[in-house]
């Protein structure tokens, strides 16, 4: 099962490297990992995408938790979530092709960001069967580049992660 | 100055530990960090943005291009590019506010993801102004919680980070 793990740390020198030799030690391999500050400048925010056993899992959260520097850990995957990702594609549009990326562009609610010569660079944000289903029509155009951020997570409803 | 590093790796385990291990080595602080997947499954792209000593940095660069798994490091703030970040807030939102709160989200072409007895969240895409100008307006409702992807860069017109 896919996990998304939401971890708040304090804002310190190592402390990524740290969490990301964790998962790798125990044969994690992460699918995306994203980590940006909070309100509190002394406290970031990660999210991490992992596939693997569930019972190993547990014992890196157990882990995590006792990690200086970490200060809360939550499976949001138990929980009824939000998840969203944003993801910029550069994909070849030739004049042919433009009027058929736009609409494309268009039904996905995504934005025309950057237009080169012979590209157009997309911004899309959704959930990753959205970002797959457009990628997978973006394919035949030729991709050129793609950057993904990774998904973020927030649980449904009042409740919160905090310090 | 603030530098956008973007990094193409193979997909092993224990890479991100490694490279985020080179920057707090140098004593470089992460401001933000994203990780996904690109169209070849066994190679991620990472964003990283670190503050900090120009001559310093390039040494990183030197040593992250040396390193094993590492595939191309850029330095996209030398380039012309596009950066977008994507941001999920939790804010309160009383019956009272709640007009206000969806207006303010209109005009900065933000979604409301989630809706709680007390509570919106809010996802939005731009540029670190725009996002600061909303959270900025968003404090005096009460933040319950924000998830941040990090900055994802891709340099404009047709040129592209490739493996």
């Amino acid at each position: 099962m896919r996990h998304s793990i939401s971890v708040l740390v304090e804002n310190q020198f190592g402390v990524l490297a740290r969490i990301a030799g964790l998962f790798s030690g125990r044969g994690f391999n992460i699918d995306s990992l994203s980590v940006g500050e909070t309100i509190d400048p002394d406290v970031s925010r990660m999210t991490i995408v992992v596939r693997g056993d569930d019972r190993i899992l547990e014992q890196v959260m157990k882990q995590l938790n006792k990690l200086i520097n970490v200060i809360r850990v939550v499976d949001l995957s138990k929980e009824e979530h939000v998840g969203r990702e944003l993801v910029l594609v550069k994909v070849v549009a030739n004049q042919r092709d433009r009027a058929e990326i736009l609409s494309i562009t268009d039904i996905f609610r995504g934005k025309i960001v950057d237009v080169g010569p012979e590209t157009y660079t997309i911004e899309i944000t959704g959930d990753e069967n959205k970002i797959k289903a457009l990628i997978n029509l973006l394919v035949p155009f030729g991709i050129k580049e793609i950057a993904r951020t990774g998904r973020v997570c927030m649980g449904r409803g009042s409740k919160s992660i905090k310090v």
